[in-house]
């Protein structure tokens, strides 16, 4: 199967980057490794190949030089940093312009290969190279993959075609392979989980003989970009693969196995990075099964694969998906927290909790979820979704990154001053290595790696977001435009356009006010007002011809009171409480005033119908980009463009209509409802 | 896999029949055959197979004899007729009360082989064989069940297993094909239809020689009780197998096609009936595509088919699927109508018009479909679906044949005093040969057939009813219960309330008022208020906070004007209109009230606690019947009372729940709602 070089095509035809206007021009690159005296492995042999790739000579004039230079701790420099900068102390045969030597300096290879597509990065978003002085680190240590790709090739939650990971059963290691590791490494990607955290009987068997062989190879292809491979577990694989009668964490028989499995299994791929585990989640099976705690459960696990330096990443996505409808105590967002909080420093150094962006499940909008600022004892990884199961399928645009960067800024009021969850990811706020962030992927093996060639912004923003939690999602979405499609101004202001339009147009048309769920149950797309109203998932919005909301204040189910102070208090209050939210915390009447000064019905009706609005307008200006973008692309983009302008309708009315039927209250502004 | 012989166990353990109380002891049959002297046929000899079976020796006292007399046209006798009898004017050696001879006299071998049956379902009942008389005629031509099978074992609609037809794109003939046939041949049906309505890929190959050498046999199978065998058909086939590159009805070499293919069927399958086809409906194929009409479709067709003797039964449910929700005049309920009634009159004779009983889907309360009464030059087929697609899906008891019996009787006006739908589709109305009724099969290859042990009350009773449509439902339930659980009286009178009281109850637990569709999308199961609402399926309540139901009057979508007076006028006033079908015809404020004197929404919450305490009665008394029962079926059909407990409250929550937040009206009798 055939597929792109996305942001990575040096090739790319188009208006590509524009090396000649600032002296940097025609690099020629004479390559100089210093420390031990070469290249020394297969990281530094790709950041090689890569600024060959994008700088490879076309002419002899104005060679340049770029030195790489590894050391053990350069000043300044700790895991995978690296200093990008011109050293004008060196002369440069050739150059007319007494330009200087660029040098990428680390103290590792993956520092040397980040710095390597920095450069690149640089010149081919039109930046002068002229005295560049870059010193950067990655903002936390773990930079991860989920991907939740099943061994048939399917791949739950995707839509971008099967699995380059898996197909019939088999472990598939191809030049797609490499493709896909390159494209990671030059977002800073470290981690890579290819299997789906659900784990079934054919995927329980990666960790047997019967798949060794090419995982090993992947891990070996991933490890020359700096990536460690990671596979899901199934917690009950002992049983599963039919060699025990237990899964209890604490029956010495169970731990005995676990430790001789991962004696083999490390044996077998020296380069694996660890496990991640979904355990006693929507029928997975885990340690509450023998009366045992998460701590149990993970420790175990964490103990058999310490000697290897393997990590265990413990997902805290679970909640009860049996609940009646009627029950109105129970509170699916309480029950991350309360099945972890008590757990806070009982897990060992090599476990991470895996915490979802929000208590529910990757809705438009959500808070944060409270144990960012509750834990305080835990390793932490914050897991957000560029597979936008909620978000539009990657049928619409709808670029995160807004709502990631939202996220990481949250303040906690768990410590002054580093009490945001950027800064607990990072390790900084509790002093911990193992920390970071894992996306859900939304790649395939379609052609352009993610279905909608728009949602590749949500691939490459969460790899730089995560390298670095300091940027805006604005800044990360011209870097990937301009790398896409090159540097045509009109090109890169549309879609910027469209891009930072999509994710408030999307929350606009969809469920409002951060009650979420509104959606057509198992297939998570389109409208469905009460399709999970009368399930068993815990997610309802409540309404009835008078109000809507889900009552989490301390006279509710006390879910506001999870959060630290001020938190606590404003969630609490409906007065203050943020309008995006407050359906989220709060029943309230259709009348009630919003802060906004609109009532909440006359909010709904507004904003869906300006959701419609946006997207006419993001389709109406990307129209104009036609002849600016290859054929092939600008024709993908333009068909799901009208594909979710008559959905964005769809949505619009249906929820207008339900309230309107509902309420029985008209529009104010005297629009169509049904 | 194992089966059972359902109500065909003659060694059932049981309270078998008990032949000793009246004196029809213990009967040894001698067969005899007169015209030409001797059995002449498989379906003779299977009627003597059965009558063995049932009455072989176990004691040499009593002995009578059963004479078979097959000959043409005798005494009052027609086409699949009999006439069962006591000829005392034989002397019947050895048999000391001087009772007669049982002679089963026919003008064919189908006449011998029912007559057979009903001697046997005589003695089985435990009713008195002494001066049997019986003259009996099938009620209407075509008695005939519709698989809705798929080449690769999966059933559509199925809720009983997997297909005993089909496998892995094979066809299967076995030993259950014949238990199959003699079940279905001892209720009467003379014609089975193997495969899915919906034709796809591998079965549009049914028609060519790969599975020839299988259908031949499972047709002489067939044949051997009565049954012809018939397929549904692909009707772009010339399309689909690639050899034409057009289906056009009117198109010569289209034509030329069908006909040598169709020589080439025959020829290879001669026992063949016809053929089933579903086109122009839900994404298939037909006619429409090139601008003719459904008659151009079925003639063509017809004509291919005609040399053989061949049927072509051509379904009329045709509508938009792709309608939006937000347009009102588009009314889904009329367009069978619409779409046939101006082809009245231009269908050859061997093209029969299938139509579903209400203009809908097999919805718990539909009206009859208006077709019947308003084509009068067109034969006509009644389709019902004993599959319980939506209605309970063979989890929840609901007994069907009260329904048939209501569709049968139910007066159209065409033509006085031979009006009803049961006249009108025995061909006594309109004086035709083809006509009569066909049911979604609801069978699969679990070993209790159906999946749900009282659902094969309605697989026995609507071959009962399509046979003798004068019975009553209460008639064909009391028939069934002692063929299949003997004579005990408290089992008969226990689920015989089940059987009667189930229809009732699941009509008040579900949807009401006649509007339906209250289900989960796809899956037809369970509540979802608002699941078909905004769908493009044309299937809307158009529920707001005043009022229901959809107009369909003269002055809504005029569909009440679809049927003769004095219905028409009855439908279109809601005064006058049947409860039970108001929401269907009228749009009304749930404070209507209706001719019980009840306001709607009132009504809405009576019959759904109702229809809840109705099933907590069946399952009770059922209880009772513990050891009166073979363990294994007490204990199958008390696990599904139990589910159907559990979801009929389920049921009547979401229902009640949704109302009571939408309209915000108190239950009178203060019972709790959500």
């Amino acid at each position: 199967m055939n597929y792109e070089r996305a942001w990575l095509d040096y090739e790319a035809g188009l208006s590509g980057p524009d090396v000649e206007k600032d002296g940097a021009v025609q690099l020629e690159i004479e390559i100089k490794t210093e420390a031990d005296g070469g290249i020394q492995d297969a990281v530094m042999e790709n950041a090689v190949r890569e600024l060959r790739g994008a700088f490879g000579p076309k002419e002899q004039d104005g060679i340049r030089k770029i030195r790489l230079v590894k050391r053990q701790a350069p000043a300044g420099l700790s895991a995978e940093g690296y200093h990008l900068y011109e050293d004008k102390t060196v002369s440069n045969a050739g150059n007319e312009q007494q330009d200087g030597v660029f040098v990428i300096e680390a103290s590792d290879s993956n520092g040397i290969l980040y710095g390597a597509f920095e450069l690149i990065r640089q010149a081919r978003m039109g930046n002068t190279l002229r005295g560049l002085d870059i010193l950067k680190h990655p903002g936390m240590p773990l930079r991860m993959m989920n991907h939740w790709d099943n061994m048939d090739g399917s791949i739950e939650r995707g839509y971008s075609g099967n699995s380059f990971f898996f197909a019939e059963e088999k472990v598939l290691v191809n030049d797609r392979t490499s493709a896909y590791a390159r494209l990671m490494a030059s977002i800073g990607i470290n981690a890579v989980v290819i299997n789906n955290v659900n784990v079934d009987k054919a995927a329980t068997l990666l960790i047997t003989q019967k798949h060794f062989e090419p995982l090993k190879k992947m891990s070996e292809i991933f490890a020359g970009y700096g990536i460690k491979l990671y596979l899901s577990l199934n917690y009950a694989a002992p049983l599963e693969l039919g060699e025990l009668e237990s899964a209890d964490p604490l029956d010495e028989k169970v731990r005995g196995w676990w430790k001789k499995q991962m004696e083999i299994v490390f044996g077998e791929i020296p380069g694996l990075g660890g496990f991640l585990i979904k355990a006693d989640s929507e029928g997975r099976p885990g340690p509450f099964t023998y009366g045992r705690t998460h701590a149990d459960g993970a420790n175990m696990l964490a103990e058999a694969v310490r000697p290897y330096g393997g990590l265990i990443i413990w997902r805290c996505f679970v909640y009860n998906c049996q609940q009646d409808w009627r029950d109105r105590k129970t509170d699916r967002a309480r029950s991350g927290y309360d099945n972890f909080i008590g757990l806070d420093g009982a897990f060992l150094d090599n476990v991470i909790l895996q915490i979802k962006n929000g208590p529910m499940d990757f809705q438009v909008r959500e808070p944060v979820h409270p144990l960012f600022g509750g834990l305080t004892q835990t390793n932490q990884i914050l897991e957000v979704q560029i597979a936008q199961e909620y978000t539009g399928q990657q049928r619409h645009v709808c670029y995160l990154l807004p709502m990631f960067c939202e996220i990481l800024n949250f303040m906690t009021y768990v410590k002054e001053d580093e009490d945001t969850v950027k800064e607990i990811v990072s390790g900084r706020t509790f002093g911990q290595k193992n920390c970071g962030m894992a996306a859900v992927a939304n790649t395939g093996n379609d052609e352009n790696w993610t279905g909608h060639d728009l949602a590749a912004a949500n691939l490459y923003g969460f790899g730089r977001l995560s390298f670095e939690p300091e940027l805006s999602a604005q800044e990360i979405a011209k870097e990937w435009i301009r790398l896409t499609y090159g540097l045509d101004e009109q090109v890169e202001e549309t879609i910027l356009f469209l891009l930072m339009s999509s994710w408030p147009a999307y929350e606009k048309y969809t469920s409002p006010l951060g009650i979420g769920w509104m959606v057509n149950p198992n297939y998570h797309y389109g409208p469905s007002v009460d399709g999970y109203e009368y399930s068993r998932w815990g997610t309802y919005h409540r309404a009835d011809h008078l109000g809507i909301g889900v009552d989490r204040s301390h006279a509710g189910t006390g879910y506001t009171q999870l959060y630290r102070e001020p938190n606590a208090s404003l969630y609490d209050d409906p007065e203050k409480c943020p309008d995006e939210l407050l359906l989220f915390f709060h029943h309230m009447p259709y009348t009630w005033k919003l802060r906004s000064g609109k009532t909440i019905i006359q909010h709904i009706y507004d904003t869906h119908f300006e959701g419609v609005e946006m997207v006419d307008e993001m389709e109406r200006r990307f129209a104009a980009l036609d002849g600016r973008l290859p054929d092939a692309v600008y024709a993908r983009i333009m068909g799901r463009l009208a594909h979710q302008k008559e959905h964005a309708r769809e949505w619009c009315d249906q929820i207008n209509t339900y309230f309107y039927r509902k309420t029985g209250i008209s529009d104010e502004k005297n629009r169509k409802l049904y």
